[in-house]
């Protein structure tokens, strides 16, 4: 259990939505955070780096959106779903960019291959999330 | 005349939309990201720092997301349209919701005043982005 | 395994230091980041907040100072060494002065002593890593 | 004047430091934070990128910790010395190393001159910033 569990288990405002989910959800955006933020660089330190100049803007954009996300599933208090929602989805979008840019180079660098499934991930989580923030 | 705008100019990707409207979107980004984040601060400084918990909830989340979508607006190269325009318009939903609580404190703290002020510019400037993002 | 881990391992340019310290680092360094941002947060959220001021202060301060250091440390190419050991002294402040916060809520919230012993996890790694840096 | 400088005026804790100074540190580390991402995705961009990735891993690093030093700067509420001068002296390091970077390209790409100004400004405020608070 990460430190995050433990804290929302201790939060004074009851969360609105299944902790299960939230914690997931904070887990596979900060994983997803950090693995485009080592694509990035990985794409950056190839020999054939200009190949990769779309890899690694799509990287970056999604380590900015996925940390902001990361940010926002991880507060309580006083929560706007009309804010969350909006973000959540904007996530779907970055990582959904991201993860068909890594996919296409999946087969020459591992790191794109590990980097766009942990995009992968995190779109479905963001995308389940979104939805339940929609129906709630 | 700040550095984005030189930066710009001399970028050798040209800018696939209104050089000038950029630069506007840059600077109301980063000026609202900055009054977000000292509004929240502000407010918990407050005697009655119990009453502004959506204040300082929203002015975090809402610092947050400017800061990423002020990134992504000031990269030029191997852009994603759907990823720009999700962000764009997650981010007319933070300053449209930050913008509605600090106007409803603004005539008790003239920091929530300004603030406010600060989000519904960022929020216009955000959503006319979003729009030509969408038609290009 | 983390997609960090997975991501470092595929690098075109070998860690000057050792992989698995690199590893557990990043991960303390997020976590850590993640409990600030939510301790600060049930922070807010408590009904005596206003003794909680200067918690919610060092909490937003170090999860901002980890974000970056776990930035930085994910990071491989063309490393700056006083660049990170700055960053890495600069971290170990923030998680002291957290963690010495923390700790005088815990026997009142437990939010706060589950922060406060990622902030002394992550204060520990980060003195490790920059003697590290420091030698190498 | 710029919104952050609107909201200090109101803060109800009143600046321990110079007010110009903090206002014109915040408006340089936010300057450098935007041109430091800027220049980065411009190298990104060049024909001949693989001779700027040591530009742009710095950029990266600078325009990061430039982030993280502004939003420290833009809070007045319990402000712990130590942390805030660890941040300042790392963003110090950080500064001079992506201004040493860039001014090696001025003469050949006009986005590294300009970003390496900018970096070089940033530097100063925040090395006589952490003089003051080191003082206080």
């Amino acid at each position: 259990m990460n430190s995050l569990q433990g804290i929302l288990k201790s939060h004074p405002c009851p969360a609105k939505m299944d902790a299960g989910l939230l914690a997931q959800a904070a887990g596979d955006l900060w994983d997803c955070a950090q693995a485009c933020t080592a694509c990035a660089d990985a794409c950056l330190g190839e020999d054939m780096v200009q190949n990769l100049r779309r890899c690694v803007r799509t990287c970056l954009d999604c380590a900015d959106v996925c940390t902001t996300t990361g940010r926002l599933v991880a507060r309580q208090t006083e929560p706007d779903s009309k804010l969350l929602r909006g973000q959540l989805e904007a996530c779907v979008a970055a990582c959904r960019a991201c993860a068909e840019e890594c996919e296409r180079h999946a087969s020459h660098h591992e790191h794109c291959r590990v980097c766009g499934e942990a995009c992968r991930r995190c779109e479905k989580v963001c995308d389940q999330l979104a939805r339940m923030v929609a129906a709630a």
